[in-house]
């Protein structure tokens, strides 16, 4: 087994979820993932943990959501509700079969499934969980790589020394909530908001793995000026690049993109949660140097700052509302980022690197 | 997807299990069963059930084994048993990842997770359940076959009309309730036992997939005379061949073997029950024309009978109690079955067929 599958999977059990004897952990996972599943089972029998592992796969859902009745997707299924209230440990490998799979789904049977497993869903999120992916090549195909580059990528972001890493994060997270406000400058852009009595959450290896970025959600009102996004991202299956936006009291009042304007303009009009941001934060993870169109790694490319477009975070006490959720990436290499009156970020540069 | 994929999904989900709405159906598979998984949710989602997939696989559990304590082996996994009791049925896919992936692992280790999870092992056996096979190149490989030989093989198999075969095993059945005893008749085989008491139980497609076989357990002290297995099996990774047995009040007082004596040896002197027969059957699915060293095909054979050293079933009545229950069977194309003083079977003619 590459070497870096059994690291991997070490920090999951030992830094991300903490196993510890008695534990009862759930992996899920698709068959795409099984060699990380095997690595998983070694470091949680060393650490005491029982572990199950639920199977999915987007065929298998298609197969299931294209032939259940609406009154059937209404039944909570009570083995995984029951299996979920028992379970300490949640981890959940991203391997897709094919990540194409549901594209020709009716989107409304995902939505009333989703909604049936809401109560499921809030109770694993109650547990220590964490979110990751393995390598395979419908991954790699999405990311332009062959499955040898996708793994050096994956490792590379991954494979690191979260004690440490975390600690920079949750120096970042002080600095940041001395302060009542954050504004980014950059070409085409300077953008404010205020963050009083806002949360900043350090995302430090736990629930996303990797993980690499601070984040909390400005006040609904406040955010004021103009940015501009010069990393592409993927949305119902689109790739939006060039996205310019300009905000007045909180509320988009201009906008334009250089590829998919109108999936753009679909987003910013679903709701009236989605014409407010949900989410500001810095990314800080090096060991990711480029896109792969993947939010996971995306959202954490270090020396890029993010938004989000839609619902707000509960952690950071944030209460914008939207059905939608969409970061949205920029580059830092030659902006700046302030808090208060204090630089946080400089042309490459972390205030704890000037 | 190979049509016959589709069928046999379907007649697990309508004819072995029933699935009806509301059921939560739990799947237990390796991923290499994940076609025939993508095909049961279909079915199950059109019977109105809900599914979720437990993944197992040999390199999985070997890591757990090798790397757990016996004192984490001995933590009753909550998780399973609370999904175990929620649910109304368990379909088990065979599908080894390599069939022999857990060979070199400690099987005290594995018989003591096996006592931790024996509760749920017995409610798994309370619900609607049944296993099944689904064709890989692993098991492929085991019976000397290429994967496209090995499908044909297995929906020859089971893709029948098990309500109109099912019929014909319940009609021997009740032939064999109204006598009391049993006698093989054959080449070098003369063997005679009580039935008195005891139950016979029809394999109707329902737990097993393929069935069809009917099997009791003898009276314990009743089995007298000699018999000879000409068809090889497998046990503890030896292939045991030419297999002669005579009996004396239900104990064996001889035995030879052409290939693996030492083996049957250690099988008959494990425990007092292990020198004692705990099944006498007869199998009747025409549609396996061959043995193939797997245990759940080779004993439904038609036109054979199989007798098993060891543990008795309680649904047959049976009271034998042993730590190993090992199949042996004829061929009978050369031999015949009384039931008392009626022929139930003489060379290649059941009684309905005469």
């Amino acid at each position: 087994m590459d070497p870096r599958i059994e690291e991997h999977a070490k920090i999951l059990v030992e830094w991300s979820t903490e196993v510890k004897p008695g534990d009862n952990v759930i992996i899920n996972a698709t068959p795409e993932a099984h060699e990380l599943v095997v690595a998983l089972y070694k470091e949680i029998a060393k650490a005491g943990g029982r572990v199950i592992t639920l199977m999915t796969s987007e065929e298998a859902l298609r197969a299931f959501y294209t032939n259940a009745s609406d009154e059937t997707l209404k039944i909570v299924p009570e083995h995984m509700k029951a299996v979920t209230e028992k379970c300490d440990v949640f981890i959940s490998l991203r391997s897709p079969v094919n990540t194409r799979g549901l594209t020709n789904v009716d989107n409304k049977k995902i939505m009333l499934d989703s909604k049936t497993q809401q109560e499921i869903q809030a109770m694993r999120l109650s547990k220590r969980w964490s979110l990751t992916v393995h390598p395979c090549q419908t991954l790699a195909q999405e990311a332009n790589m062959s499955l040898e580059e996708y793994r050096d990528f994956v490792y590379g972001a991954t494979l690191i020394d979260w004690a440490e890493e975390s600690k920079m994060m949750y120096v970042m997270k002080e600095h940041l909530e001395n302060h009542k406000d954050i504004r980014y400058i950059g070409p085409e852009t300077d953008l404010y908001a205020s963050t009083e009595g806002r949360i900043w959450v350090a995302s430090d290896g736990k629930h996303n793995m990797p993980s690499g970025e601070v984040f909390t959600a400005p006040v609904d009102d406040s955010v004021e000026g103009k940015i501009y996004f010069d990393i592409p991202f993927l949305q119902q299956g689109k790739v939006i690049e060039g996205v310019r936006l300009t905000f007045e009291k909180g509320e988009v009042v201009d906008f334009s993109a250089e590829k998919e304007e109108a999936t753009l303009k679909s987003i910013i009009e679903i709701d009236e949660g989605s014409r407010r941001l949900g989410e500001m934060a810095i990314g800080t993870n090096r060991g990711i140097k480029q896109y792969t169109l993947n939010m996971l790694f995306d959202e954490k490319i270090g020396d890029t700052i993010h938004c989000a477009l839609g619902r707000a975070y509960k952690d950071c006490n944030g209460v914008n509302e939207s059905a939608v959720h969409v970061d949205m990436i920029k580059s830092m290499l030659n902006g700046e980022i302030y808090a208060g009156d204090e630089l946080i970020y400089s042309k490459g540069k972390y205030f704890y690197e000037m």
